[in-house]
């Protein structure tokens, strides 16, 4: 088969990779329906974070089940399933707690920029449909994998409940999902921060109710003045830097919760001004495992539609251009159709 | 009256201040019961925390309400009432969120070291008894004003719950009161990190069902050993360096929360290490406001005796001894009587 393979900063190539097979009893292969590019792949793309060789890229997925190891009790060939970026048994004490990303058998999924991935901990780690999924509900089913879920549980970690005034720190396709997740838990006011209009556009679309386009010292008093200088009950931070951390921290009322999915590059936190300003922080991969059942209920029956973040469709062969057009910001998100 | 007045490094004199008046209307005079010494009075007398000028001192009071300015009208003459370390007037939006230490008008409330105190905005600092507490209630209705209400928000930060394991860092006196309220909230397994016999011994009389005496990285792996490799659900630091932080974080479960109220001096924190760990982090001076209805509620009724803490009493014209034995870790905590 052909995927994607990064060799360096800026050059991954749609090349020959070998089929992946069973090597666990507990694995399962999986035909892939629609893979994408991930906001998290650019870090590597761009030189960030260095990598030793080839690597194969991808790690959001969905698609029909071909193939399932001798151990796999849950999952059946020719159904169709969405599972984490995270592979997890779903059973050990982290897992059971809800926090799936930090199961003990936690194990990374590779090379899902593919037409066929082997997911490790089947049972654990994949979701099955109760039903086939009609074509045009594939590309809100496979955001549930990393994108909607990384959104959800920014959403979730800054406690977002019914009524809650929400500020949302980044406006990619984390960001645009996060918004989406806090209005579907009953956020009463969504506060984007976006200086694109497209973005600003889909945001809305999503449920932001106002947009700020200032930034930094500005972008936390335009929101004080939004909120009759209180501030947001949740923040969630959807970049990963120190300036957004910073603006995250700085529009949150005393009391109130920053949930933080960027992954954090080059960080630091200072005690005594989380300490002073009552700040709350819960961050981390997404335990996507926890909503996935809830998440594909919501899609299922229409009651939200993710997939709108794609904006743009490719063929896997073009998955070069792909890589090209979000790095560029000239798409959100890159949909891959293997 | 005399009072305690701290004039440099380890040279706290009792000595003529002038008596307090109403200042603003919002004032009251409140005529001291008993008085005492804060860990964090610690900070300034070891000149960690730098002075400009002779400083009165204490912040922790109880006592009879002495007079009312004009605009007081929650709060009667001859009242008992006890206050927070700072004042608030309960009303703005972050005092209605809960979180009075971070009120607007936020006071610090100073020079309680004395027979008479003037409280700022009584009405909303000041609780009253509904009747005269008995003599042998006062040391734990002083308790309340700061040392067990910070005790008790590092429980309630941390999400202690009916069922949980806690984690303890810092044996003070902060420390062992966040351990008592622990066991109030229903923490089925409390686990108090010291190496003092005396204080061990208190602590398990508040509630601590195990006591972990090594430190650092030997401390995080015997906490581990006794939760099966999980570590615990709530950990209360009760202590401020990044020692103590990096304590209360390794000992910490994924998804688990780390309560913070020992004020953080130099505490820097690595947001790809919370990330990664799922660690949940609030903190702050502590919202005693909120706090003292039910925990007068839980003294009156004598569900729980917080004085326990005080293991020296003097008269408070011994103030500089009671400031000695606390730095030289002779008392845990020294109660002063006016």
């Amino acid at each position: 088969m052909q995927g994607a393979v990064l060799h360096g900063p800026r050059d991954v190539r749609f090349e020959a990779r070998p089929e992946p097979t069973i090597v666990e009893p507990t694995d399962a292969i999986v035909r892939l329906s629609a893979t994408c590019i991930c906001g998290s792949d650019l870090w590597p793309y761009r030189g960030a974070n260095p990598i030793t060789g080839p690597t194969p890229m991808g790690h959001e997925y969905c698609g029909i089940v071909e193939e399932i190891g001798r151990d796999v009790t849950g999952i059946r060939k020719g159904q169709f399933v969405i599972g984490s970026f995270f592979a997890s048994d779903n059973t050990c004490p982290h897992c059971q707690f809800g926090y799936q990303t930090s199961c003990r058998q936690r194990t990374a999924v590779i090379g899902a920029q593919a037409p066929m991935l082997r997911v490790p901990l089947a049972d654990g780690t994949l979701v099955a449909t109760s039903d086939m999924p009609s074509a045009d509900l594939i590309p809100s089913l496979l955001a549930l994998s990393d994108v909607m879920g990384t959104g959800w549980f920014a959403a979730d970690a800054a406690n977002v409940k019914p009524g809650v005034t929400v500020g949302v720190v980044g406006d990619g396709a984390v960001g645009l999902l996060s918004v989406l997740a806090a209005k579907q838990l009953g956020a009463e006011r969504i506060i984007a921060m976006s200086r694109h209009e497209s973005r600003q556009t889909l945001a809305r679309e999503f449920g932001a109710t106002d947009i700020v386009t200032e930034r930094g010292e500005e972008g936390i008093a335009r929101i004080k003045e939004l909120t009759n200088g209180v501030g947001a009950d949740s923040v969630l931070e959807c970049v990963g830097t120190s300036e957004s951390m910073a603006q995250a921290i700085g529009i949150t009322r005393p009391g109130g919760t920053v949930g933080y999915v960027g992954v954090p590059h080059g960080v630091e936190l200072d005690g005594a001004n989380l300490f002073f300003r009552h700040v709350r922080l819960l961050g981390g991969p997404a335990p996507v495992r926890r909503y996935l059942p809830d998440l594909i209920g919501r899609v299922v029956s229409g009651r939200m539609n993710p997939g709108k973040v794609f904006d743009l469709v490719l063929p896997l062969a073009q998955v070069a251009e792909g890589y090209r057009a979000m790095d560029e910001r000239r798409a959100i998100k890159t949909l891959l159709r293997p």
